[in-house]
């Protein structure tokens, strides 16, 4: 009966910068080496690094995407990282228990228009966190994340 | 001769996220599941994540070990990302190659009081990259680090 309590780890999934212009943003870190997968498209780009995916988001659609609750947006959030879990019900889990240690609900758990289920807190600074149950990223007991080829 | 350019990746190494309270964000991150590493003082938390490490370091303490070239701090540095790498050459190669790539050099390679060579870069909307070379820092061949134990 003794189940590890969902947590935080064993490793972050995402890093998510929210850019000011997408292109420009891409062409810096093809630059610097990362090979854009190919589920990039004109609203994202994904870079795999070691089991876990550096993501360039616009900005204004990261804040969007990040802050539902009302009051929440006080500070402009440019950049989230993610831990995603392996069930809908881990969502709100982990959720109530970032309220619980002090953290702040950003978005109540929802479906965003890619699938899955996904909501945010923020952490005593502020610093967005996305918790997110996703079918199109794999996930393997050390908590390395891969997002699927297209079908 | 064709060796691979020093680029970023297999993986990221550290995320740094700049702190107004060192005790209450150790508090709130220990609360939601991660272990502080033994090496873990007043000054710093470090968190093992998968071959990664979450760091926790006081805000106006990033921004001063960020940013060190005139003009470079007009935005506030809050969080930074970095890519460690396995020779102190190392170092100015891939800061070079952020400049050319149209980032914004924030630090030239210099030794932090904690020992090996560190710089900075921003990329184009402003994150924080450091490059480091740190000898109490392994890398394997995955780009997995891991903070020593102390001798």
């Amino acid at each position: 009966m003794n189940q590890t309590p969902i947590g935080l780890g064993p490793a972050i999934s995402f890093i998510t910068l929210g850019v000011i212009d997408l292109a420009r943003s891409r062409a810096f870190y093809e630059a610097m080496g990362l090979q854009a997968h190919s589920r990039s498209n004109s609203y994202v780009v994904f870079f795999d690094v070691g089991g876990q995916v550096l993501a360039l988001f616009p900005r204004e659609s990261l804040a969007e995407d990040a802050a539902s609750v009302p009051g929440s947006t006080e500070a402009t959030i440019t950049m989230s990282l993610a831990q995603n879990v392996s069930s809908e019900a881990d969502v709100s889990t982990l959720l109530q228990r970032a309220v619980s240690a002090g953290g702040t609900l950003l978005r109540e758990p929802s479906s965003p228009p890619w699938g899955g289920i996904r909501g945010y807190f923020a952490d005593p600074d502020g610093f967005a966190w996305e918790v997110a149950w996703n079918p199109g990223v794999s996930i393997d007991a050390e908590g390395r994340v891969a997002i699927r080829e297209e079908a």
